[in-house]
């Protein structure tokens, strides 16, 4: 591509060369001639005047910085993130069953659609036009997977859930296991059926081996736009707001409800039955036990210090958990 | 069902119309008239009143609240749970060996059980009566599998790993991987064979992509009645007493002990070599680095409170880190 | 083999009979005569007197207590890594392609390698010499794996990944899967192309279920040597240096950078962007939030008390969340 047509294609200012022609994306500090590169977390700032990109995505205030052509714009990141996806467009993929993916007779699987190998599909699931099944997927009997959808391999759709259009599902996400419900009976536990379904909205991504528990009679719902990272757990009846995003490794216990366009950190744990406002930002590694009713931003993090400060620090909050000091 | 046989085959107190016809299950909130709908957590106290329910299994003391017939109990939870898996019991599994499926000559399968379509079934593995293996599963050399048991499916077992009669195993669980143990060796890791086995009791309940380790030279063993969660990992030469219930993405160091009956949430951390009685209680999010030896609710988990409230929290503790004040 | 020999073959002091003949390893509580054992951990230190096992590895200070033959040395799990890996040596795997497993024309696979039921291999995948494909493994399109490396079963690389020789993966991992990237659109995600890969050295051990992201433009980086335990989250472009070790279910947020032989815990969690020094320990459970720039021991996990306790610390620790309370 030429950078003036990256220019007028994703309405960007053009400053320099329009018959520049790139080829990639490359990092600030990695990029070669012939490639774009972009600058949006101030940290990687010092990166750019050493640059060798021949072009770099930028806002306003770092123009007068960048020794090379550049593509102004307040939001670089999103900028850059189409031009990427225009220059890298995925592989295409062919239409068609492989000969060793099982298919039952009574499944839907839409001409467009492409079956991996040795994948299942199992009776009534239905599959959109141009879904992308990718090998060892199992869909279990009456699984549903909207136009546009992409399960990249070893994904477990147990029976009945709904995925809706254009959502990506990474390796080894498992949606529609068993809710953890046990009732206590004399010192055992005697399980409680869990019986309702999962619905994913359009539009979701879903990272490798992150599971979603179906519900114990409602369903658990994740509604469009919702972005989970790796290894997510997410408990029966949960609901995810729309375009909500969470990063690895956090938890969120039965039925609790989040809120749309929520920003939830790594390793964050929520406790269950709780409510979550909209637009709330909770930073990693942070206990919600409570409901939030509030937009803003909520943090129980505590940083690492040296081993023997904190063991200071350990003890001097201990002497508070003795009876009769709450007064200090 | 009628409600009267209900209140007949599980001992409930009916209160209403014996004659009643019950066909499902439902929430308070959800339920449509021929539904059934419990009341066990005081959440949801307030929707028993506009229930739409034509029963609830309820508490005696909630019974005046109900504007519907009504099956009364001391534990509603374990009453509901009955009556479902009752009214709608799991798909029943033929018997027999899916044609994709591969079963080595050496492996004794049961007639009464069901291999699902690309199972591997190695050398010398045992599966019991009415197992059901689900697709994609693989049972390592030697594995044994007992009566009644279901892995639902790309559930992996190692080599001679046994599971005990009537478990339930979710998608990506693994048991048998190798524990964590590397000598250090100048600088390097040097792996310690792992040559210990995992044996699961009777009625355990494995979550989705759980892993547990084999031993490095005994056996990690999950006693009888045991649930586990998803995302649990266990280390290698843990012991789980019976009747203890995990919550989700929790982690336990090699060779730590966990007593019987004990309860713990959702993202505990366990320190290895640890050795914790029955009965206790660990909430989600709490750091358990020292042996307990008193039956009770522990806890180090910290509630978010606003970023920079929380902020000024760590600020202060941290001044109790700092040489010489120990003493405040 | 005799004690005499494994004195010699390790180079290691003996003090007992050369004759003595060793059949396998134990533990020192289940010993049975014939069973070599050993001592490191001075937890074990009383289980030493009380041994039945024909010979003990140990260090000089405990040879004392030892009441059978011994193997003297100042690493004595060192020793025992090496002696057991000798006498119990992983089962031989016969080289050649499962009839069940798909590997693609184009593939190429060294004549001494071993290819597992169900594994697929895709185009343009190099194997090296004797590594082991287990079952359902799968190797997306230009995926390299070098010599003598071993991928358990149901592993499975994205397409481009390199791993090293030696390297061992165990069940579920999963290597290159997309980072978790995404312009924010006007309170909508647009999801940015992750276009880089994953290169893992030699000598690398990954756990079961542990995910590791491709860079979003460079490439993530696990150098040799590293050893990551069992669900383990390794966000994009993070690099590890070599031989760090990495308890389960911590995770690494994108582009932080850790030094070499690094000793992490099990459940911390890294923030993104940082810079970790080499030699650094990190205690389990802590939170990273910050980069450390010189070797040493770094803690934030609060270790649990009972819960009427923790509720006092925390109740005294909020009153500094509130505002015009820092002055103490």
């Amino acid at each position: 591509m030429l950078l003036g047509e990256l220019a007028v294609r994703f309405g960007l200012e053009l400053r320099g060369e329009p018959e520049l022609r790139i080829t990639r994306v490359a990092t600030l500090a990695q990029a070669e001639p012939g490639a774009l590169s972009f600058l949006a977390n101030p940290r990687y700032r010092r990166a750019l005047a050493a640059t060798r990109a021949s072009a770099v995505v930028l806002a306003p205030a770092d123009l007068e910085s960048c020794p090379a052509a550049a593509l102004v714009t307040d939001n670089p990141y999103l900028a850059y993130a189409r031009i990427a996806a225009h220059l890298h467009p995925p592989p295409a993929v062919e239409p068609g069953v492989h000969p060793s993916a099982i298919v039952s007779p009574g499944a839907r699987v839409a001409p467009s659609a492409a079956i991996g190998a040795l994948a299942l599909i199992e009776e009534e699931v239905e599959i959109g036009e141009r879904v992308v099944v990718g090998p060892a997927c199992i869909l279990g009997r009456g699984a549903r997977v909207g136009a546009d959808s992409r399960l990249v391999g070893r994904v477990h759709l147990y029976p009945g859930i709904e995925i809706g259009a254009r959502c990506l599902l990474h390796a080894g996400a498992v949606v529609g296991s068993d809710g953890f419900g046990f009732a206590p009976d004399r010192g055992r536990w005697v399980k409680v059926p869990q019986l309702g379904s999962v619905r994913v909205g359009d539009d979701v991504e879903i990272g490798a081996n992150t599971t979603i528990d179906r519900g114990a009679i409602d369903d658990t719902v994740i509604e469009d736009g919702v972005k989970l990272d790796n290894q997510i757990q997410v408990g029966h009846n949960v609901v995810i707001g729309a375009h909500t995003a969470i990063a690895g490794c956090t938890g969120i216990s039965g039925s609790t409800v989040l809120g749309q366009r929520c920003m939830i950190g790594g390793m964050v744990g929520f406790a269950g039955h709780l409510t979550i406002a909209d637009d709330v930002v909770v930073t990693g590694c942070s206990l919600v036990s409570h409901s939030i009713h509030a937009a803003g931003s909520y943090s129980s993090g505590m940083p690492t210090v040296p081993t023997r400060a904190w063991r200071r620090m350990v003890a001097h909050l201990r002497k508070f958990g003795e009876k009769g000091k709450e007064q200090h």
